[in-house]
């Protein structure tokens, strides 16, 4: 429960813009790789702090700064002051727990999401709060800096030289990466999809009281990923309704397009949610249907002996004059009576389908 | 499960408006089917690609092509930049599984749906993805092309040269391959609902445990059309709204029937639905009623039984000193309790209903 | 099931606006009764076409075609061609299963819906489809024809001279005709809430599985009538917003009230629907009551004999040693003891709660 | 049921504006209070019918006439000419199943709610419909006048020459007459709480099939609530977003206060509903425990005494070659075997949790 | 219940704006402290009356009176004559059972909302209504003042010079009062979190019927926290949109973060109903399991000594002529072959997988 639930008591009462970091910490140090490219040429350079922050600001090329791990509160405040970032923007890039949103402070954007993946080991969903903060000429990206990232693919397309990111502004930069992220979220549906599959089949084969919870796991990381996914549709929505100067008129064909994307994943979300209410139905259905069983060879059981029983006490009783223990055939005469009544109560069961019938 | 959330993986990371076909191989090669007509002519040709390009597209007929499979990336390319199509369509157009939509490119409208079958020997839907592009003189519709198409009525109709369709502009031929597609959904749901009906009829026969699964079959079929039909609706709604000049006044009252068609499509759905959510409370009371009449019997055996194997028990002990053993009348004095005995819970079961009367 | 599905195969495909009946068949021949009224005379008459057409609408008075029965597809194209009615409308008036709603066409308005009954002898709601037609001189209605209608107390107010009908236009007319029909619901309400009481009886007294069904057969009822109901009340909300000038202002308060009414009408269904829930509820846990009430039948019979029993089996060992069996108070002693446990048994019981006390 | 459902056969098909009275009859004949106030003076008498119209109407003061009963036709149509009332409000006034609304016939406001109060000896929930017709300087008011009515607290500050009202035109009376009723609810509201909390600790206690019933009855109640004040908070709602010129603009805080007491009635209902919910679960899931309980009871019983019953029987089997019968030990070597298995059982029991452990 | 359901009987008809207080009487007498600051200057006091109101009001500064107790009608009414604020204001402030709301009075805004707290020793949720008003130069808080506040870190940064509330107006106090108020509900939501881990350990290590009622419990303050904060969410939303001349465009983007907030509150209590939801189901599933276990153990019981006590009792019969007895190894040939019933039920039972398998 609590995975969900962070704790904010270390914030609570403070100032709004307080930098302090909120979440996991990151191991190591803080990275920060600085790409800056345009149609013809591409630099990349490692840089651990921004002392050197106004030659980078005023080239004229893109520049994508991506800062891996944001524990460290420092460099935060010199990104804040470089590029003039707005401290409340600060406080959340820090603290982990953001709902997915975009704000527009005029001079750039601000998105904030989760970028999700999958434990293949645990079965778990892991999710990392990524920052992206869009300017006229550069595109700032904050990752937790947990587990590596889902960039590697837009790296390799700002490499290629015939990429059309390469000609374009930072808005469509924006976009790859949205895209991969979003991208990413189909990855780990897939991931849930097989192993809801498997769930299935536990379900019909040999249903235990550990399915049920199962389902319950896997509902609550639907849960979980749908309160990630919807407030990023909305986000993406608004964006692509171009409410911004940052976002040049024929990059809005593409975010469009990851909006339809991101309107997928959550009729994906959706679709597998019913397919583990269907199971958490049937799953109660065949446990009903299992007393059933059980107490179907109860009954036949009891009703098969208990008269048996009866009558076989019956001549044990001790009266001395039952005419019936000196008659010669009175004990083959019991016997058959016997076999009669097991046989036609077994014809009634087999009647109402109780045996040799599933 | 894995049938509805398509494995995206091959594509992931790509950029965007990169062209890889994403879903199942169509066999056998792409067919692309010509047909040229106006008031007074039609003709109509194979081609195998599209290096006759400019010729088609200066005529001053309305030029349908039909493409069947779209696997060929090749000649999706060639589509491209003939008709001058975003690379964001020919993506979407090989990514089938495709949310409904229509959108407007100015110089032509793209639409994409489901086109949706029911296959008689296995019970199953299937579905494919069907692209529509609507241009000034042009209809180009894109299928995955597995199992023939529901186009077949408007080839007939484009013959007769009495039809509206041939005075018309590409608006109507769009509307009418809408149309066609959308009729064909209710001949599916005719069949569901027969399907519904032999399952109601078994419910009510012989419910048995497979009964439970065939309901939520057909529930997921039903969530699977539900999430094919709704885009479509709110789509069609869009279209009809009047928001593209490639569409002619005249045409919108027919999207506005077709609309009410898809309206009346989803209302047909949730009604569907919701009989088979009865069925399910149906089914689990049934189940809960079977475990009451099995207890029952077990009780009824029960509570005659024991009470007499209790007395024949008794004149088995070997106490001395039971004056009945000696008594002349024992015997018959007890036979005449233990009659009384199993008469009178007899007659206590028949008044409480358990026993003479379902 | 598949009453509520109708079959559209006759049609799939065609081209919009292709007249085909489709639904139940009248029974004898299309009637077409003709009023023509002002303020001071009244005319009626039959007609069996619509040969006479001119003269019928160039006439200054209000002029109310009723026509019974819509299987004849040449009456329909005759008033196509008279009234200037498009294609579609006369499609939609053939189709009996349209969806409620109120479409503009400039010169006039057309509006169907549902007029719905309830058979006494089978307990069934019945429905057929009225199609309105209003012009700027005239209304149009058309009847499925299949039971009788409920325009009478329209007639009956327009024979009366002093009825402001007779001074009002064409637009109070289809008012009126609105209102009867919408009346009759609240009627066929009155005879679901008495049904619905019934089974709540029956509930009470002696549920049987049976009373389950009645239940869901109610509850598909009011979903019918839900879905019925909903878009007329959208239809005729659209209406009174005043979206056409073959409406008057004053009018317009007239369908504002119609209006209050159809809201009224789905107030009272959700009512209806939600005491049918809970019923299903009680039924559900009446059934588990009477499970319970089963097993304590047989618990409490099997708690005292079993330890009985087992007494008795006792004294029926056939040890030689056993000293008891030559005391003379034995047998009393045993007695005693067995009627101790038999009462301390009951008492146990009585304090549970689970005999003497319902 | 049909408490809910009112008949409205008597009015099937009469004219829009037909007056008949639809609902319970008062007793005893229609009273009419004409109360005249203005800052300085107020006056107060009692009429029989609005012979006197011109006089009241004309007079520079404020007027409120309560009228009491609403069964007189002839009365009510009295004031229809007298006031200009529309036909359709006075059949709104006569038909006392209106659903909650306001509406605006520019000369004057008619709102139209329910009155409600609480039967302390039967618990049930009693209403009566309150019309209120606002005009340039009177308000009209009329109650069904079943059963007194909650304007006391208004006639008492009227009577107090410094109250607001007394300064105040007669918008802020409609205030007033609406403050009361929408105060009363809450009084209702308090009562439904109190009962909701008896049924509470009976549910702890002694859950008894009477229970269900009793926690439906209640939730039929709040549907009954919810029906009455969703409309209303709409109708309040409109008329304190000032679309009347009858209503000043100071008064519309007070409007504005009134909205926010119909919001807090349906948030506590719903708070009420929520609450309601939850015991039919609470009581489902004690039926279970409680059958669980049976069972166990059954189950111990039959585990210990099957056993020793058959050991029992065993030694009471008649072979002549039983050796254990002449053994001397043999006798309290069985009753030592046979205390071990009971232990042994009890042991088992109570390590499962079943005895000893509620 | 009736914690949720304020008795308003005190109230009922009395004309709005009347000064009752309602809600739970403050132990002691109402503190009022006054803060006055610019950036330069603070100063601190208490006051016991508002005699001094007319220079308070005129100084140049930013005025925070914070008022503790709100039983005191007089002292409010003498605020509302001082500060112009409206009756209905003061009669909201004193009626401590108020929605969340913000009312624009263009003099001043009026913010009512709750401020909670977790009580650690009964883990109930506490809840105080408080009251803010914001003028032009001053900031008006009203708690209940039950239990301390959460407005602590607010004075300690005020007594910090370089911090921003010290050059702002009194609209940044008003956010940083609400900000601290929304960031404690966060921390009672993690306390919340907490206790629903513990109750989900105790439903899978040993579920007993009170751990339903927890449940409930739960869910119920859920609904609670729900009420509280749905209508603040909807409150600060309006405020962030600007539409107070009395907020600077420089604090909206606060108001927005806090906006975002509130949101997130809302977001997490779903999260955590959801949770208890899926419990409520593992609860009930739980017990039907249990259930099955204890049918198993019954039926194994009853299937296995039933016909081995049915073959004892057989010779236990009293027949001259059986054969049996007088045959040598009658004996242990019996106890073979019940030996052989035993053993082969349980592999039955084995494979039935209902023992040595959980």
């Amino acid at each position: 429960m609590s995975r969900h639930v962070r704790n904010r008591s270390k914030k609570a009462g403070a100032a709004p813009g307080t930098l302090v970091h909120l979440g996991r910490e990151k191991a190591g140090a803080t990275k920060i790789d600085v790409i800056e490219y345009d149609a013809t040429s591409l630099s990349k350079h490692h840089v651990t702090s921004l002392a050197q922050c106004q030659p980078i600001k005023s080239s004229p090329t893109v520049t994508w700064i991506n800062v891996d791990g944001v524990s460290n509160v420092e460099i935060l405040r010199q990104f804040g002051s470089c590029y003039g970032i707005h401290p409340l923007v600060l406080e959340d890039i820090l603290a982990t727990d953001q709902r997915s949103k975009v704000e527009d402070y005029d001079d750039y954007l601000y998105v904030v999401l989760k970028m999700i993946g999958f434990d293949e080991t645990s079965g778990a969903i892991t999710s990392e709060q990524v920052s992206l903060v869009l300017g006229s000429h550069y595109v700032l990206s904050f990752q937790e800096g947990l587990a590596g990232d889902v960039f590697e693919p837009v790296r390799v397309r700002l490499k290629n030289e015939k990429s059309r990111l390469r000609t374009s502004g930072p808005d469509m930069l924006l976009h790859a990466l949205l895209d991969v992220i979003v991208d990413n979220y189909f990855l780990v549906l897939e991931k849930l999809a097989e192993r809801i599959e498997e769930i299935e089949d536990e379900l019909i084969e040999h249903p235990e009281g550990g399915t049920l919870h199962a389902i319950y796991e896997m509902k609550r990381d639907m849960l979980f990923l749908h309160k990630v996914v919807w407030p990023l549709r909305e986000a993406i929505g608004r964006l692509q309704r171009r409410d911004s100067s940052l976002v040049n008129e024929q990059s809005l064909v593409y975010l469009r397009d990851l909006y339809g994307h991101a309107v997928q994943v959550l009729d994906t979300l959706e679709t597998l949610r019913d397919a583990l209410s269907g199971m958490v139905d049937i799953y109660l259905s065949s446990v009903s249907n299992r007393l059933n069983e059980v107490m179907k060879v109860l009954t036949i059981i009891a009703t098969i002996f208990m008269p048996l029983s009866f009558i076989v006490g019956w001549y044990g009783m001790n009266f001395k004059n039952m005419p019936e223990y000196d008659w010669r055939y009175s004990y083959p005469t019991v016997l058959l009576i016997m076999a009669g009544i097991a046989v036609g109560m077994l014809v009634y069961f087999k009647r109402k389908g109780w045996i040799w019938k599933k």
